[in-house]
């Protein structure tokens, strides 16, 4: 399936969307059974930013950015761009240009397995972008690529409409048909957390909150 | 010596500890003759801290953060815990709640040759850490390491009881019967730095502060 | 040419120079056809600097500064000191008190391929560097290396005089003999790209603006 | 799906998985348009093997080869195994023991993003191996995965009953169900290269074999 | 304990470090408990070599070789080099004129962590190296380092007189005065391998001869 | 100067060029005062091969190989293909089609700062290839470079017609018009080394030939 671009895409409930953003990555990451992180090689250009959306992937050739312009007219609102090069690249495919288009097509953010540039003006729009390197050598526009398949991206399968969850921990990817559940279980964790999390800053230790203190001596560990 | 907990650790006096901290990494290290530097991969997660504090070591296996639970029992005020993994690993072993328990019992960082997560959370409490990776991946509690025994992270030796030199140039291990003399020589080298300083910030040169002249003309240096 | 200082080093005009900062490195790679741009792991101490200025360069042996002291009499007010080690190194060549001593002598930044700290004193005094690795790892003064010679720095060719562009998106070198016509053309390239941001920001698509439309098709895109 | 073992796996014909083999990784890949090649970091541990066979995948924590054995009881003749760690791991999973149990059950390779050991007894019993790292470092049997799920393994998604295709150039695979097609394609394009590389072989040149001359001029390409 | 060198070092027996040799690395690091492996970046530069013999460390500054001259002096029968620099280096400090003179004193290899040179006459001379690259690239003669010191090389920490242990999986270093204990272990090892390869040449399974099939179902594997 | 082919280059020598392949790259670099080397991760696909020939450069964009056909037009026998991507890739550009046609005009070798494929025929071929990778990931041809300009190679600046040396210690390059003066000097210090082996091989001391031990006393080494 190669150089298509699939229009028809289906989307997450936005109020689930808005929910994992808000619990964040590893809060996530942990509720669907540790699955779907992308690797740590993806990081944010500047900290703070906390976001989630939906998928349209780009899946383009090294050093050739043509299939973003394609990309941008598939955005709708709340969606985040997913770009994985068909083979390692870290040249600047997207910069403050792309953005201002991004932006004002609806998109909240971009996910790129390779490099981007204009890193200033990204920050001061807060245009949030979790990328593998920061790098102004430019790309060209002469080889065709696809919008909105799978790709893989930094070692994690990404389904166009899956929703991404990006915060200073990196990526992480639901399947947009597990994210209400996924969106359940990772609120139970964090109210389940709260309650640890008190106890905890009370000075009461995990090894008595979790009940390890037997475990760990049938396993033979010994205190000199 | 695997296994084990060693409960009964010494610790350098707190006034030299905090005279360390005020020191910093680069003086220190040039002041027990470049010894002691944890490898450069080693960085904090934010920006700005400078700390210092005793040694409060674990041993873990790669992708296991039980030991962690462990360390946290053994930590006094002013402790600094230092995970060394067993082989290279930079998964997630320690976010926003094993950071508040640290901190209830009076630790006041991390250094850790592998990853950590939650760190927008961790930067909001001030609680720095210098580690190896951020990687939301978690970690599991079905092996036993070792707490409080001699470990080598990023290529540094550090027994407990150690004082651990952290800020934005990374960390540095100083051995605790060392402690105060370090301190009283990296004190002397701030003070022939001060001087220096000031006669550079007047436009004096090195080469004539340091006397280097004759001895780069003897080695062959030439104007052209 | 080893072991010499080249003192008679010819800079580019002023105002081209601080012309060049303003349109940062991005836009300079691209207005002089994509030459000249350092290698990307060569990056920021602290984010937000942009600066341009004359090369003043150092060939430096692994793990020795001495040059670096020999090099701050040739400096002149602009210039920016350009370290190319001789072998690969990420030791720390530079440090708070060099940069006392090169500000003085006008210098405003320095690029590095190898190592520096005291970044917390260098970030506080917003003396702009940037380099490879931040490692407290001291250096030596035994060996003799050259300054002002041609230098290949992070991948790019540098000549004594040449203009460095060096912001967040990294480094880019300028002949100092094109720097005018390399400046007219960033200006021009700004200049299209304002008008080109404004149609973006509207919600215009770059596949219309840039006319892409008929070439997707030609080269085979299909939309399903 | 964690800690399953899927024991129906459907495997490709054996004549087509050996007609893979016989095209090599290069072909294959090609002719599958350029899909299902796994990360550079994949290497053999000895040069000169050629092999091709079904996947059997195992999914595994970080330093725990426990799944192995349970993968082993799963191989049927001229399987490969495929293993992907759940996070970054270069420990030796795999060694002379499991290769022995491996090849007594009819497997004819591994592939592996990880580490393996006692390759001089691997290389010496010809169980050619694919893998991240050479290391010794051992591992425990302490916590679970899973055998015969999808993983992705080095940035490649493989199915159980994949055809995995391994040489010198590095590890390609194959979707089960397309193994048939790709090798037509495959053999058509060996047969177009012998054509080709007779006449290349006799000094024509690939400018005047594919007909490029016209195309380079029309798009700028200057001779001077 | 700087710019020193140790005469007087201790070795182990002989035919314990022959019989350390024999029994390899991946043997060797599992009889003593997993511990003193280096790490996995140091690497054979020929395939074949397994050597045992007893450590003269060099601490050595980056790009700086004098110290091996110094080195050699202290050589006896049966030992092997070590050089750990003080910050990561990867010049060439060795090449085939060194090991013509560390041969001629009894050298059976070289551990480095750091680059070797001349590695096609080395290859031809069957002087074994392990070293973390193949580089050209030179060094000087100006620095003082030490000569059998605690050295942590590759993030293992050596003692003069050492054991080190060294095959195409990596190197492993044993405690001098461990070094018959781990022996004793390491055959024991041996012994109980060989009766289970031949279990499992014939076709038994791990998941039967180590008794785990009950475990596995008790901690919830499932079979589908 | 893009999108270029320069026709008229001039070359070394034969018989000079022969001469510094006997030296090897370890003696010319050293010879010619420890310049002109490329970096370390540019490594033979086989060991044993050692070559040297005119360099005919290449500049190719990321991900595109159709300059090494028009490359491969302008070889003369004896000549080495150096390709440099304008920006990192691994890419496989080069594989045993193109080493045919190239091996048909003459050439002998092949430098790529980037990644070949077909690794197995090009070695029964003994078609020797220096590369950062082994990738089987195509190419495209798309996008003009340029042929025989100055290029930028794994750090290391290479004219076209100079001379290059590779073996199995890396790759070195000599200016074309330096080249005779570097073998005359590779010469007489292989003569210097021939001297020195056999002193060496007898067991004299590096120390007591370089007459070492002054120095390092009036310098502070202290034995103990």
């Amino acid at each position: 399936m190669s150089n298509v671009v699939v229009q028809d895409v289906s989307r997450a409930d936005p109020t689930v969307i808005d929910g994992l953003a808000a619990c964040g990555v590893a809060t996530v990451h942990e509720a669907q059974g540790r699955r779907g992180l992308l690797a740590s090689h993806v990081r944010p250009i500047y900290p703070g930013a906390r976001i989630a959306g939906s998928a349209v992937t780009i899946s383009a050739p090294p050093g050739d950015n043509w299939m973003i312009h394609v990309a941008i007219e598939q955005l709708k609102a709340g969606d985040i761009l997913v770009l994985a090069p068909t083979s390692p690249c870290e040249d600047g495919y997207f910069g403050d240009l792309l953005a201002t288009s991004a932006e004002a097509r609806g998109c909240c953010g971009l996910v790129i397995d390779a490099g981007v540039r204009d890193v200033r003006d990204l920050t001061r729009m807060r245009f949030p972008v979790w990328s593998k390197a920061i790098f102004a050598q430019g790309t060209v526009k002469n080889t065709l690529g696809s919008v909105n398949v799978p790709v893989i991206c930094a070692g994690a399968l990404i389904e166009p409409g899956d929703v991404i969850v990006a915060d200073d921990d990196g990526v992480c990817v639901v399947r947009r048909e597990e994210a209400s559940d996924i969106l359940r279980e990772a609120r139970a964790r964090e109210a389940k957390e709260d309650v640890k999390r008190q106890r905890l800053a009370q000075g009461e230790l995990g090894l008595d909150i979790y009940d390890m203190r037997a475990r760990l001596a049938a396993m033979g560990l010994k205190y000199v």
